[in-house]
C-alpha cells in the first residue's frame, strides 16, 4: 500500500487564508492549529462575529489529537470555546496565551472540562504520527510561537504570525538560530504569514516606536490617552515605561485590557513599577500634565473606551482640549470609515489626535517582503504555502518565493476549505472540504445564514410597510386600512403616499372576491407597484387581511 | 455704518469641509462654488447619494449671483440638479467642465432653463461686489481651476483641488507665475485643499505612472484591463498612449467613460490616435496580447465593469487566466474592504492583479505636504482656511501653516455648516447655519432622514417579527397565530422558537381583556422580552391584534 500524503486544510470560508484554523493530517492523526474568530465585513448586517466552520471534524473527533494555540490573539482563540463544545481535545499553548485562553473558557464554563497544557520553545511533543516543536517568533503580543512539526514525510515549518524584530520589547529577537537548524535537518514546506507580502522593506521594530513617544510626552501639556489593542501588552509596557520617564502615572480604561494587564502581571509579562496604576477614576483629580489613560476602541467600536469618549458618553473621563490621543494601532481593513469617524470626533472634542500616518506611534506586527524572503531562505523548503492573507496577499507571496528561486509548481495558494496534499515529490491541490463559516449573532450560532443576511440587506435598502386590511363578509374593505412603515418614509412627511396607498388597496380589494391568501398577495404586489412608482424604492411589504 | 464683513459658509453636514458646495457672500452678492455630491457611509443604509443641504440659501436665491464650477468631478458638481431646479443662478464653468455638466442637465431635463458661460484661466467675471478669476492648476481632471476672488475688503485665493504636477499630462503645470501675481496684490485669505494634510514629501506626477505602465505592457502576455474613475481623463489619455506603444487597440467599457471619452475627444482634451479604438464586444475576436480595455468598477461597485468581471457576469468580456488587471485607482476611504475584495475575487478568476501597493499605477491628484507648503508660501496670506478634507485633514494642514509662520488666531478651522467671518483685522467663526445633508434614494430627495436610517438599522441588526393574533369576543385567541418573521432566523430551523413564541402570546393575552391597542403593545412587549431572553437578539416585532 502506498503510504499516506499529508493533507493541510486551511478552515473557514473567507478572510485570511488558514489564520483562523487549520488542520495537519497523515493517516489517522490530526493536529488543529489555532482556533479563532474573524470579524464580520460591512455587509453582513448585524453579526457579532464569524467562526469557522469545522464541520468536516466532526466524524473525525476521535482522530484530533491537539489544538494548538500559537498566540493570544482573538483571531487565533476567540473560536475555542465553539470547537471545544464538539471537540474537546486537549489544548497546547504557551503560559501567556493560556492564560488568555483561560479566560475564554471560565466565561463559557468550559474550563473544567478542558485538558490545557503549558508548552515552551524548545518542547517536543508528539502527537500520532506527528512531533510538534514551538519556537520563539516576534509578533505583538509575548510568547507566540511559530510551529515545526515533524512528520513521516519531512518538516514542516510554520510561521505563526511572526516579524523579525532584533530589538523587540518583550524577550528575545525571533530564534534564528532554530531555523537555521530546520533548514539543516531540510524542510519540506513551509507555511508563511503572507499579511504584509505587498509591503516592501522590513516592519520597523517595536522599539522603534519609544521615540514618537518620548516626542508627544515632552510635548503634550496635558492628559494623553493612549489607544491600543487590548492584548497588545508590549504596547502597554512600553507606555508604562515612558509614563514613568515623563513623571506620570498610568490608569487603564476598559474591561478587556483591564483583565489582560491583571493576567500579563500574574505571569510575569508585563513589569509595572508600583505607584504607577491609578484607577481611571482617580484621574480626574490628578493634574492633567501627571496623567496617561490607556485605553481600547482604536477599531472606531462605539462601545469601547475611545468610542465612548468621542461621544462624550464615558463614565469617568470627559475630554477637554489640551487632551492628547494617541491612535497606536492600525485601522484592521474594513475599519477605515469608522476609525476615521472616531478621529474626527476626538478634534470635534478639541483633543489632539496622533495616528499612525502623521506619526510613527505604531508599527505592524506582521513581517514586511525582506522578512518574508530572509524566512524563505532561512528555511529553504521544498514547497511553499503562503497563509495568513486575503488571497491578493497570497498571491504577491508566491511572487516573492518564485523570485527566490522556489519553481512554481512548488507553490501552492489555496483558499480556505481546500485540502492540501503532499508527499516528498509534489504538492496538489484537492477537494474542498464542506463547509464555510459560520455567523455568531447573539447567544446563535450557525442559525443566520446567507438568506437570513439578504432579507437584512432587503430591509435595510428600503424598509418595510405593513398594510392591515379589514374586509368584510362580501369582500369589501370594511374599514380604513392601517398602514405601518419602518425605514421607508417618514410617515409624517409623507401623508399622501399613504392616502395613495389606502386608496390603491381598497381599488384592489374590492370585488377581488378572492382567498384571504390570494387577497393577501393582491395586496403586497400593488402596493409594491405604487410605492415603486412614487419613490423609485422597493420596501418589503407585508399585508395582513383581517375579516371582521 | 460699518461695511460688511466678508462671510464664508462650506454647505453640508458630513464629508469634507467645503468640498460639495462653499458660499462667499458681500452684502447683498453671494456666490457658490461647486455643487457636488458625497457618497454615503457604510452605516447610511441604502442610501444612493448625499447632497449638500442648502435651505439657508432658498430665502437669498436673488442674491446668489453666479454658481462657479471648479471642474467636472462628481464631488463637485453632480448635485448641481439639485441646486438649480431651486436656485436658478448662471452657472459658469472651463469648455470640458461645461461639457460633463450638459450630460447631467441632460438627464435632468434642465438643459434649456439654464444659462452657462465658458471660462477659460485669466478671465476676470464681476458678480455685484466680487471679481472672480479663475487660474489654471493641476488636478486629476484637465480644465481644472483655482479661483481668486477679489473682494471689497481684499483678494481671497482659493485652490481648489490641487497638486503642483511638473510634468502633467494634459496641459501646463500649475500657474506659478498668476500664484505669485496674487502675492504681490496681497492676499487676505487663502483656502487650500487639504485632502493629502497627513502625506509627506511631494505628490508625484501624473506623468511617472507611464513607465510602470509600460513595464506591465512588456511583461503581459494576455489582455490587459485597466480600471480607473470614468473622469480621469488623463489616465485615459496614458494608457492609450502606450497600448499604441505596445501595438494595442483600446477598447473603453462602461457607460460613464464612453460618455466621458466621448466629450473629452469632441472638446480636444483627449487625443485617440484613429484606428486605435474598438468595441469591447469585438474584442473577443483579437489576439489577447493585442488588447487593451478601459474600464470603471475601482471603487468596488457590483454593477460596475470590474465588478461585473469579478463576478463573471459581463456581457461582453470574461477573465481568463493570462489577463492582466491594473487597479489604477487608489480607494476611497470607506471603500477600503469592497475594493480589496473585488481584487480577491479577481485573482480568483485567474488574473493577475496590480494595484497601488504593488505597482505604482497610481497617484494622487491632490498635494502633499511639501505642495501645500509651497502654495502657503507662494501667496503669503494673512488668514488661512484649510477646507477640502475631513477634520483631521483640516486640523494637520492647520498645523502646517502654523509651522510656516501664520499666526494661530490667523487660521480658522470650522466643520461645515459655519459660517466664517472676516475683515482686514480678524477671522472669527460665527453661527451655524440651518441645515446638514440630504439623503437622495431613489427619487426622492430629503425623505428619509436620521429617524429612517435608525430604524433601517435595527432592521438590518436583527431583523423584524410579525405575529398576528386573532382574538375572539371573549378576548381569548380565537386561532393559531401567525408569526411571519424576516432577517431574524431561518423559520425551517426554528420551529420550536416560533412554537414557544406562539404559547407566550397565548398565555399574555389570554383574559388580558383589555383594548386591541394594549393588547397589541402588550404581545410585542412579551414577543420581544421573549425573543432576547432566547436568542439575545432583539427583531423589530410588530403584533397586529384582528378581532374574530
Amino acid at each position: 500500500m502506498a503510504s499516506p500524503k499529508l493533507r493541510i486544510i486551511p478552515l473557514g470560508g473567507l478572510g485570511e487564508v488558514g489564520k483562523n484554523m487549520m488542520t495537519v493530517e497523515y493517516g489517522e492523526d490530526i493536529i488543529i492549529i489555532d482556533a479563532g474568530i474573524m470579524f464580520p465585513e460591512n455587509d453582513m448586517l448585524g453579526i457579532d462575529f464569524i467562526i469557522p466552520d469545522f464541520q468536516y471534524l466532526l466524524d473525525k473527533k476521535d482522530r484530533v489529537r491537539a489544538i494548538i494555540i500559537t498566540h493570544g490573539h482573538e483571531d487565533h482563540t476567540g473560536a475555542l470555546p465553539y470547537v471545544l463544545r464538539q471537540i474537546n481535545a486537549p489544548v497546547y499553548a504557551t503560559a501567556l496565551t493560556r492564560g488568555l485562553i483561560e479566560v475564554k473558557l471560565k466565561q463559557a464554563k468550559l474550563l473544567n472540562e478542558v485538558s490545557i497544557t503549558t508548552i515552551r520553545p524548545g518542547d517536543r511533543l508528539t502527537f500520532g504520527a506527528f512531533t510538534v516543536e514551538p519556537y520563539h517568533v516576534c509578533h505583538s503580543i509575548p510568547d507566540n510561537v511559530g510551529l515545526a512539526i515533524d512528520t513521516p514525510l519531512g518538516l514542516i515549518v510554520h510561521s505563526g504570525d511572526f516579524k523579525f524584530d532584533h530589538t523587540p520589547v518583550h524577550g528575545k529577537p525571533t530564534d534564528f538560530a532554530k531555523l537555521a537548524e530546520f533548514s539543516g535537518r531540510g524542510v519540506l514546506a513551509l507555511l508563511s504569514d503572507s499579511t504584509n507580502a505587498d509591503r516592501p522593506g522590513w516592519t520597523r521594530s517595536e522599539r522603534t516606536i519609544d521615540a514618537a513617544f518620548d516626542e508627544v510626552f515632552r510635548r503634550a501639556s496635558g492628559r494623553i490617552i493612549v489607544a491600543t489593542f487590548a492584548s497588545l501588552i508590549s504596547r502597554i509596557q512600553q507606555v508604562a515605561a515612558c509614563a514613568q520617564r515623563h513623571g506620570r502615572v498610568m490608569a487603564i480604561a476598559g474591561l478587556s485590557m483591564v483583565e489582560n494587564v491583571r493576567i500579563a502581571q500574574e505571569l510575569g509579562y508585563l513589569d509595572l513599577p508600583a505607584g504607577l496604576l491609578v484607577k481611571p477614576e482617580d484621574t480626574a483629580k490628578l493634574p492633567p500634565e501627571k496623567v496617561v489613560i490607556m485605553a481600547t476602541g482604536t477599531q472606531g467600536e462605539p462601545s469601547a473606551v475611545l468610542g465612548r469618549l468621542a461621544h462624550g458618553k464615558h463614565r469617568w473621563i470627559t475630554l477637554v482640549p489640551g487632551d492628547t490621543v494617541i491612535m497606536s494601532a492600525h485601522p484592521i481593513p474594513g475599519n477605515e470609515e469608522m476609525v476615521h469617524r472616531t478621529i474626527n470626533r476626538l478634534f470635534q472634542r478639541g483633543a489632539d489626535v496622533l495616528y499612525d500616518t502623521i506619526a510613527p506611534v505604531h508599527v505592524s506586527g506582521h513581517a514586511s517582503q525582506e522578512e518574508q524572503k530572509l524566512l524563505i531562505n532561512l528555511v529553504r523548503p521544498k514547497f511553499f504555502i503562503p497563509i495568513h492573507g486575503e488571497l491578493r496577499h497570497l498571491k504577491q507571496h508566491a511572487k516573492i518565493a518564485a523570485e527566490l528561486g522556489i519553481p512554481h509548481d512548488h507553490i501552492a495558494v489555496v483558499e480556505n476549505g481546500y485540502v492540501l496534499e503532499l508527499d516528498q515529490e509534489s504538492i496538489t491541490v484537492g477537494e474542498r472540504v464542506p463547509g464555510g463559516y459560520v455567523f455568531v449573532d447573539g447567544s446563535s450560532v450557525g442559525e443566520v445564514g446567507p438568506a437570513v443576511i439578504r432579507d437584512r440587506e432587503a430591509l435595510a435598502r428600503d424598509g418595510i410597510v405593513i398594510a392591515v386590511v379589514p374586509i368584510d363578509s362580501t369582500g369589501h374593505v370594511s374599514d380604513r386600512p392601517e398602514i405601518i412603515s419602518r425605514g421607508f418614509i417618514h410617515p409624517r412627511d409623507s401623508q399622501e403616499l399613504i392616502e395613495g396607498a389606502r386608496q390603491n388597496i381598497i381599488r384592489s380589494v374590492n370585488g377581488y372576491g378572492s382567498s384571504p391568501d390570494a387577497l393577501r398577495m393582491e395586496v403586497e404586489e400593488v402596493l409594491s407597484a405604487y410605492f415603486y412608482s412614487e419613490t423609485k424604492r422597493r420596501p418589503m411589504v407585508f399585508a395582513v387581511v383581517t375579516k371582521t
